[in-house]
């Protein structure tokens, strides 16, 4: 046996016992006569003490050998500490070794092993097993852990069934791109690696499993922007016999639940707000709530005045930044810059200052005078002190900058507090979207959402105008500007699903032979059904208010997709291909 | 909303409120005056009722028009049953219905969704979604999913972390064939799937996460045989600083608490039988101790009488079939036939019949006298009305014959009772199986399983018989002859690793290619460690005395490794081709 203890159990009731424990040197300190050595594994550190007093001069000796992240086994005598250290929940003790096993040596770690590592990215990632070590990452790790449980825990316990769908399906275009296995057995064949198990749930609501759920990786052949992984995990649900209302309520508690369970937070009711609602208030239809700073829209108090700029504009708005005024001329050039950037595309921002004596200051005060301003200060529910900022232009691309400067903002001025959560239901998404480029519609959500049931007749035979407006069952959890679900009322008719594919430029024959199963399955008795899907691995950084889902993932991939720790993917023998009946064929 | 209640929930003590169900027709009976309507949901099904008395004749027309499977939604008033049926948890109640709304018609399903299904394979494996409407396979998925969680359960409760390992990860020809995925980033490379996490889980142990599990889908592209699936599912568990005793308990904690809270049965503690002793005694690793049947050595009472074929055999071992000795000569032909079969490759069957007045007859009169069989029957411990039976030849072979024919005995005389479970530990494998064919050692378990310490000087040094001879700390649970789980100590040395390799017959950069990831991981303080891994589709079937994984996997494939409801693998467009930069090179 390894030990009778773990390193972060032995109190002061233990004193007096012989104990055997076992872990990795977390760092030595060496006063000659006496020496010390933190003592880690996953569940603490345990102060290990040798003294040329009660320790063999053989058992010094050894002890002095020790390095940074060997691997021992002491037994010894828990002691009451002379310095106990408060700050360790084992700090009251320490253990007097009689006896230490050497288990196996380390070379010198490339980083150090701290809350704080030296490590970059690269090298962390390469020997993740080190990285995996430290207390921020395995923290993170067993949080993920516990969210998984009491995720499970919950919805079994409001009668979902987990159940587990293939991975190896079908390739379809539609959506990202697939990650594709060819078929040993079925030449020239290939299976698909699911983007998501939707057909499949739905699936399972024909079958009358009536609620499912699952916690599955998910594969989507992308490029990979800074925060995605080619594999990522969802907490995937569905459920029959259902309206929209009840679905909301059901993962309203789930979030809860698990917000409670894992965090000790109580979060309020959630607000819900309309996605028309949404881009208007926020130019967003995943709106940070932690902060204010709502759009106001200018338009009346704003034109003509003979500002070309603002008499030209679809809309003119602006938001306003409290106790801001004193921005210095450098921040708001900065500011101006930030919007004039490429991945915004503002083409000048103009800012008013409310200065605290009630007087104002503008970028346009060449067009507008004081009472001008005063008028937008008021509708903008400016006081003194505040520092308002007006972006105009075509009003959808108006909200879109807008929405950023406020995200900017909100991170500049410190209104994204950790520890805060505001979460949102944004509900009535638009069904379809328009594509001027390719001049088609795209799915909002997916090709499965179904229209709001006001809107089926509409869809069946409405013209473009009447398509654009299409509202759907869909929904979005948004948690401090993130969604980290999603889902809608699916179609459970043939009819409305064809009409649906059809829209989509679909032809008949493309859509009976990637979804002729799914569609196949609604005439045999398909009950209405909806869903939502949770990005667990979003998820689990929000919750812990953090950016990177990299560091809740044991194993994650860098943006080549690569695994760096194992080299993956790399070449396959000839003969492997061979017997895929596949080769090569490389364009340079 | 579609309903208050659902189909199994309604009894005498909602008689007299008004309530709605919803799902699916699943009989009417028509009397004329009355008619009456079963209908199913996930949770039972509650009958109808509509009659001329109380229904308007549009209600009773409409009742009419529905078929089997159609979905619908009712509102009504639950009354007393005139006539109860305690068969069904509903049975003192029905719903006098008063108002019907269909929600999804149904075209005629292609066989019935019974309990007994008059489907083929083939139909139920296409229509999937109907299949499953069947109640004993719809147990079975919920049976499966509460497995689930309560192995999660548990094992959270003993400290162990649910770690998400990569699905994406790097072929290795060693073992079985791996399905790849081209990468689309990285040209001419390609992922794996894996088939199982062993190395992950194992740097899992190096990274400090101390207890780790999964329950993770693997991958092997294997040609079918009868019960295997290209995609399956294990329960994963590693343990650092741990023994091979205390992980047999822990995971025989596992299986009892499983057993305990799905099935309500109590196991008792698990024997443990050393690899020798199973293959002298049973001729199998994995010997089902429903019966007995025990081999019987008889070399030194059979040998020497001049029956050519005993006196040339290695080894001449017999097994009793209680109370048989009526046995026809009819069924002992046909297992003379049966033992002769290729698959089993016996030259021929000797039979010994205990008659109840306390003579003998055997197959071998011409051979042996009544002393002699009395000899044999003596050593077997068979009583008069018995009947025995003896295999000879070489000792490997002849045992293995033997346990088939054990096994086909036990199955033939209903000796594998349903609702009995024998669990066994089988502990001290081999390390290493010599293979005379391609003339190499093979890992028994795998090249990760750690020889026995007392082993390890011989493994580093030994000669050929020597290294036959090694034992390893690895360990099957065996349930009623089945393995359902097995794993080993490992090694964490990187030596002994790369030892390991070579005697597989690894060139150092082979190895170094395929795993340097871990030997480099051992040598960064690597603890020593061990774990094992059940099949959990396999557990599922054998819980319920079926032989069939199928039936416990929601969508499973057929023998070609093909999904008969969507119909994958499928072929995939050029472009897809061009964007992997491969092409087909289909050989016929």
């Amino acid at each position: 046996m390894y030990r009778t203890h773990n390193c972060g159990e032995l109190r002061l009731q233990q004193a007096g016992q012989e104990v055997t424990l076992s872990g990795w040197v977390q760092r030595t300190r060496d006063k000659g006569f006496m020496l010390w050595i933190d003592l880690r594994d996953r569940y603490g550190v345990t102060q290990l003490i040798f003294s040329e007093e009660k320790s063999t001069p053989e058992l010094m000796a050894q002890a002095r050998t020790l390095g940074r992240e060997f691997v021992v086994m002491v037994k010894g005598v828990v002691i009451e500490r002379v310095a106990k250290n408060d700050k360790m929940p084992t700090g009251d003790i320490e253990l007097e070794v009689r006896e230490l096993t050497v288990l196996n040596a380390a070379k010198l770690p490339p980083f150090t092993i701290e809350d704080d590592t030296d490590g970059g990215d690269d090298l962390r990632m390469k020997y993740r097993y080190l990285d995996l070590r430290r207390s921020p990452v395995q923290r993170n790790i067993i949080f993920r852990s516990n969210l998984a449980l009491e995720t499970r825990k919950y919805l079994s316990g409001e009668g979902f069934i987990e159940v587990e769908t293939p991975f190896l399906i079908k390739s379809t275009p539609e959506g990202a791109r697939d990650f594709v296995v060819p078929s040993r057995m079925n030449p020239g064949q290939f299976y698909a690696l699911p983007q998501s198990p939707q057909t499949f749930k739905q699936i399972l609501m024909v079958a009358g499993l009536d609620k499912y759920f699952q916690i599955v990786k998910c594969f989507r052949d992308e490029d990979l922007r800074a925060d995605r992984q080619p594999e990522f995990t969802q907490i995937d649900c569905e459920m029959a016999f259902v309206t929209q209302e009840e679905i909301l309520n059901t993962f309203e508690g789930l979030t809860r639940h698990l917000f409670k369970t894992t965090l000790g937070i109580d979060l309020p009711t959630f607000p819900r707000m309309n996605y028309d609602e949404a881009m208007r208030r926020f130019g967003s239809d995943k709106p940070d709530l932690r902060f204010g700073m709502e759009f106001v829209e200018l338009n009346d108090v704003a034109q003509g005045k003979g500002f070309q700029v603002f008499d030209g504009a679809e809309l003119v708005a602006g938001i306003c930044a409290e106790g801001q005024a004193e921005m210095t001329r450098k921040q708001i050039d900065e500011l101006t810059e930030w919007v004039k950037r490429p991945q915004i595309g503002a083409k000048g921002l103009v800012y008013v200052k409310c200065a605290a004596d009630g007087t104002y200051k503008s970028s346009v005060d060449k067009f507008f005078g004081e009472a001008d301003l005063k008028a937008w200060a008021d509708k903008m529910g400016a006081k003194p002190g505040d520092m308002l900022f007006v972006l105009s232009g075509e009003a959808e691309k108006t909200r879109k900058q807008l929405s950023e400067l406020r995200l900017e903002l909100g991170r500049r001025l410190g209104l994204m507090k950790p520890g805060e959560f505001k979460p949102l239901w944004v509900v009535d998404f638009p069904l379809l979207e328009w594509d001027e480029e390719t001049q088609r519609f795209y799915a909002m959500h997916h090709p499965f959402t179904s229209p709001k049931r006001a809107d089926v007749a509409k869809m069946l035979s409405g013209d473009h105008a009447t398509l654009k407006g299409l509202r759907a069952d869909a929904y979005d959890l948004v948690l401090n500007g993130v969604e980290i679900g999603g889902g809608s009322i699916r179609i459970h008719d043939r009819g409305l699903q064809a009409k649906n594919f059809q829209l989509l430029g679909f032809t008949p024959e493309e859509a009976e032979r990637q979804f002729g199963f799914l569609m196949g399955a609604f005439e045999f008795g398909a009950p209405p059904h909806g869903g939502i899907a949770f990005g667990f691995d979003r998820l689990c950084s929000v919750m812990n208010g953090q950016n990177s889902i990299r560091d809740f993932i044991a194993f994650p991939k860098n943006n080549m997709g690569r695994d760096m720790m194992i080299d993956a993917p790399s070449e396959i023998a000839e003969a492997q291909l061979g017997e895929l009946q596949i080769r090569l064929d490389l364009k340079d």
